[in-house]
C-alpha cells in the first residue's frame, strides 16, 4: 500500500457518491489499475493471465476483495479487510461462485462494470456469462465512474508522478553516457532501462524508440539490431514506475550535428509543446490544447499522426482524457496531463516530443524537466 | 517479427485446420499474446490501455489486422499484409465500424473468441456490445484453439526461450554482487533487474521476492524498504524477455548461514523438482507430475498454498497448462514447462523453487541452470 488508509477511503467515497447518482449498487472491478486505485495493491503478477481478481464497491460500507489464494497475503497488507479467496485456478469454477455468492449478499439490483473506451473486463469471457446467470443482479456499464476519477489526481499522486519524472529526467541527463554511433538500439534500450533504475525507477514497464537520419516511422516500436549513425536522431520514450505511478516523456538526441530538416522540426515541436503549456490552464478544453498545437504544427491542417497530442497519466502509462480535436472535457486543478505532439520530416518521418506537466490554478506546473533545445551527442 | 514467415504461416495453418473442426469462419483475437503469436507483432505499447487492437484469422487465406494508426507502420513490418487502420483514440467509433465492416466481407457465420481460462477479451465491453449489433454473425467461444495451440513449442520457439533462461542463469550466478546485509530489497529489485539487462534480457517486466528468517508469506509481493538481515532466506523470480519470449525461474539464498529448517526445507524442494524433472516425460499426466512433488512435500496432503505447481511458459509468463491435480493433459514433446513446488516452514512462512524444462522423447531437459543447493551469501 502507498498511501495511508485515508486516500483509499477518500476515492471509495467518491466513487460511491457517484454509484448513488447513477443508481448503482455495488461495481466489479478487474483491472490491474482499479486493484492499485482503491486497494492499493500492486504486484506486477498481473503478467500472469492465469488468475482472474475481483473487487466489489458496494454502494456503501468497506470493498471486498475476491481473488485467488496466492494474492490473500498481500491483500492482507492493504486497507481491505473482508478478504475471499479460493485456490486458484480451479477448472471447474475459477471463483465465479465465491464471486457470485459474494455479490449475492450485497442484494444488488445493478451492478456497474466498467464498459467504456480505455477499459476492459478482465476475466475469461465464458465466465462473465456464467456469473450473469448466477447473479440476480443486471450488469450495466458504470457510467465510466472508475475510470474517470482518475483524471484528477490527490497531492499524494502528484507527488509520486512528480518523482518519477524527476528520476526519468536523471536518466535521461544520462543519455550521453550509453549513445554514441555505432551502438544498436537493442542495447540502448537495455542501458537506458539499466539508467532508470540506477536513477531510482521500481519497474520500467514501458519504452519505446527510434533513430533514422530524417526521423523514424513510428513511435511504439521495441529496439532491433540497427545501429546509430553518425547525423541520426534517436528517440527514447519511456514510462518509468516508482512506488506505482508513473512518467512518461521522451526525448531526441542526434548523434552528431543532425540535419537542418531534423533540428527546425523539433524546434517547432518544443514551440508547440511551450504554447500548450503556456495554454494548458483551468477551464481551457482538450481540444483547445489540440489546437493550439496543431496551429504552430501544420498550421491547422490537423495532421497528428499518432492520433493525440498528449493524454492523462498516473497509476497507468496513459490515462484519459486524450487531447484530441473531439474532446471537450475542460481542464480543471490537479490534473496530470502528458503535452506529446508530433510532425512529419519529408511526408515519411516521424518526430516526436513529450513532457508531463500538472495543473495549478495559476496555470501549468512542468514535471519533467523542460527540454529546451534538440541535443547534440 | 522474431520468425521468418513461415513460423506463422504454420500456426495459422494449424488454427485453421482447428477452426475448421469446430466450424468457425474466423476468429476475432484482441489480446497482446495472440498479436505475438499470430502476427509476430511486439510491442511496449500494449501497457497503454487506450487503443484497442483486432487480427482476425479467417478460416482460409491471410490474416487481418485491424489496428490504431499509430501501429501501422510497425504491424507492415509484419508479415500480415492486409492492415486496415482508424485514427484512434476515436471518441464516437473507436474501431467498432470498421472492424465489423472487415468482419462482413468474411461473410461468417459463427466467430470464435477467446472465451476460456487464461483469456480476456481485450476491448471496450460496452464496444464488443455494439460489434454484436453491428454483425450478422454469432460470437462463440473458440474451444480454446488459440491458447491451446501455444502449448507445444516449435524448436525455434525452444531456442528463444532458452537463451531467455541462459540470460536469467547468468544474472542470478551474480546476485552475490548486490545481495548483502542491509540491502533493501527495493534497491535488491532494482540491481537485479539491471543484472537482468546487463545479461541480454529486453525487458524485465516480471519481478516479485520476498525475506524473512523462515521464509516469505506470499510469492508475489513487490519490493518495500525492509532490508536484508543476516541469517535471511531470501528469493527472487523473474520473467525476463528476449524476443518476446519468457523465461521464469526463481531462486532463493541466504545472508550468512541460513536456518536449519529453512535448509532442510529448501533441500526437500530441490528434491521435489528433481522428482518431477526425472517423471516429466510424454504420456505422464500434468496430474502426475503434481503428485510426485506433493508426495515429498506434503507426504500426499496436497498443500500447495499457491494454486499450482508449474505451469506453461513462452510469449507469456505463464501459460496453459497448470500443474495441478485435476489436470489431466498428458505431457508431450517440445512442452516448455516451469516445474514450481511450494513448502511451508513453521507453519507460516513460504518457501518456492523454480526451474523451466522442455519436453523431448528421453525425458525433460532443464533450461534453466539447474540450482543444486541452497547458497549461502
Amino acid at each position: 500500500m502507498i498511501f495511508p488508509a485515508s486516500e483509499y477511503q477518500a476515492r471509495l467515497k467518491k466513487a460511491q457518491n457517484l454509484m448513488a447518482a447513477r443508481d448503482l449498487d455495488a461495481m466489479l472491478l478487474s483491472a490491474e489499475v482499479d486493484f492499485a486505485y482503491f486497494a492499493g495493491f500492486h504486484t506486477r503478477f498481473w503478467q500472469s493471465p492465469t488468475r482472474p481478481w475481483f473487487l466489489i464497491l458496494p454502494a456503501s460500507g468497506a470493498p471486498i476483495a475476491v481473488i485467488p489464494s496466492i494474492g490473500a497475503a498481500l491483500m492482507q497488507r492493504s486497507w481491505v479487510e473482508d478478504i475471499r479467496s479460493w485456490q486458484a485456478p480451479d477448472l471447474l469454477d475459477d471463483g465465479v461462485s465465491l464471486l457470485a455468492q459474494t455479490l449475492s449478499e450485497l442484494k444488488p439490483a445493478r451492478i456497474g462494470l466498467p464498459s467504456g473506451m480505455e477499459t476492459h473486463l478482465r476475466m475469461p469471457l465464458g465466465d462473465f456469462e456464467r456469473l450473469k446467470t448466477l447473479c440476480d443482479a443486471q450488469f450495466v456499464d458504470d457510467a465510466n465512474i472508475a475510470r474517470d476519477l482518475r483524471v484528477v489526481k490527490s497531492p499524494a499522486e502528484i507527488e509520486r508522478i512528480a518523482r518519477a519524472a524527476d528520476i526519468g529526467g536523471r536518466a535521461f541527463a544520462r543519455v550521453g553516457e550509453i549513445a554514441h554511433e555505432g551502438v544498436s538500439m537493442r542495447e540502448l534500450f537495455r542501458n537506458f532501462q539499466r539508467l532508470c533504475l540506477e536513477e531510482g525507477a521500481d519497474f520500467v514497464p514501458y519504452l519505446a524508440g527510434g533513430a533514422g537520419a530524417l526521423g523514424y516511422l513510428d513511435v511504439i516500436a521495441p529496439a532491433g539490431d540497427e545501429r546509430l549513425q553518425k547525423g541520426d536522431v534517436f528517440m527514447l520514450d519511456t514510462g518509468l514506475q516508482r512506488d506505482g505511478y508513473f512518467c512518461d516523456f521522451n526525448r531526441n538526441f542526434t548523434i552528431g550535428a543532425g540535419d537542418a530538416r531534423v533540428i527546425e522540426a523539433h524546434q517547432r515541436l518544443l514551440e508547440a509543446t511551450g504554447a500548450a503549456i503556456e495554454a494548458a490552464r483551468p477551464g481551457v478544453l482538450m481540444s483547445d490544447l489540440f489546437h493550439v498545437m496543431d496551429k504552430i504544427l501544420s498550421k491547422g491542417q490537423t495532421a497528428a499522426s499518432a492520433g493525440r497530442m498528449g493524454h492523462g497519466l498516473g497509476l497507468s502509462l496513459t490515462e484519459w482524457p486524450s487531447i484530441i480535436p473531439t474532446e471537450m472535457m475542460p481542464i480543471e486543478d490537479n490534473m496530470v496531463l502528458t503535452i506529446e505532439p508530433s510532425i512529419m520530416v519529408e511526408g515519411d518521418f516521424l518526430l516526436v516530443h513529450e513532457e508531463n506537466i500538472v495543473i495549478t490554478p495559476n496555470g501549468a506546473r512542468v514535471l519533467s524537466p523542460l527540454y529546451s533545445a534538440l541535443e547534440a551527442l
